[in-house]
């Protein structure tokens, strides 16, 4: 099963490098991660999303809560949560397909960020699901290049 | 001197862990990092933030380029280029403060992606200035959870 992990850590160098050495060290793949501050600067949150047998992702969390510098560990696998996603796409763009990109960014609510005679640069945020229609779209335009954020995740607010 | 850095890898279990290990033996701290797929799924891009002398990270860089599974290095702050982040925030919403919170939101053209009677969840993207003054502005109304996916980047296309 797919897990989405969130850690909240100590912002210190080498906490990274045991993390993801846990995960490596059981054969887990990391799917993606995003690293990023909290409100705490010496605090740092993690979204990670991995795939694996149920049980021993368990012995991993487990074993991540008993890190010195790991504060806090959560399997939003079990419980309402909502993820997004940002994607950033270099796309080439010509006088012929220039109006059809910027019709699929409108309908994505994707935003241009960059422009050059030859490309158009899109930043677009949503679920997996929505980033991955769009780049279904956007494929046969020829992306140059692109850049994914990882999945964020966050539990609901109790309704 | 803070550097950008985008790395292609490939996307197989442990290549994270070398990278990071690579990083905290030479005492850099990785500020953020995101890890994402690419077009190609056996491939992923991270784009990683770190701060530290230009001249130990040009060798830190070197050594990464020496690394079996990694694809390309390229150090954005040599070149121009766009960068954006994301956030996701949890924030306190009584009949109060809500028609405030809703405001800061349409300000910065984020987006409400969770409502419960007692909270409010944004998503904002923005350059990291930008993405630090709506935090500032939403901090007084009391933040309960944040979730950055740290910085993507992407060298601008030639004019």
């Amino acid at each position: 099963m797919r897990h989405t992990i969130t850690v909240l850590v100590e912002n210190k160098f080498g906490v990274l490098a045991r993390i993801s050495s846990l995960f490596s060290a059981r054969g887990f793949n990391i799917e993606s991660l995003s690293v990023g501050e909290t409100i705490d600067p010496t605090i740092s949150r993690m979204t990670l999303v991995t795939s694996g047998d149920d049980q021993i992702i368990e012995q991993v969390i487990k074993q991540l809560r008993r890190l010195i510098d790991v504060i806090k560990v959560s399997d939003l696998s079990d419980m309402e949560y909502v993820e997004r996603e940002m994607v950033l796409l270099k796309v080439s763009a010509d006088s012929q397909n220039r109006a059809e990109i910027l019709r699929i960014c409108d309908i994505f609510r994707g935003k241009i960020i960059d422009v050059s005679p030859k490309t158009l640069t899109l930043e677009v945020t949503g679920v997996q699901d929505k980033i991955s229609a769009m780049i279904g779209l956007l494929k046969p335009m020829g992306i140059i290049e692109i850049a994914r954020t990882g999945k964020v995740a966050m539990s609901r607010a109790k309704k």
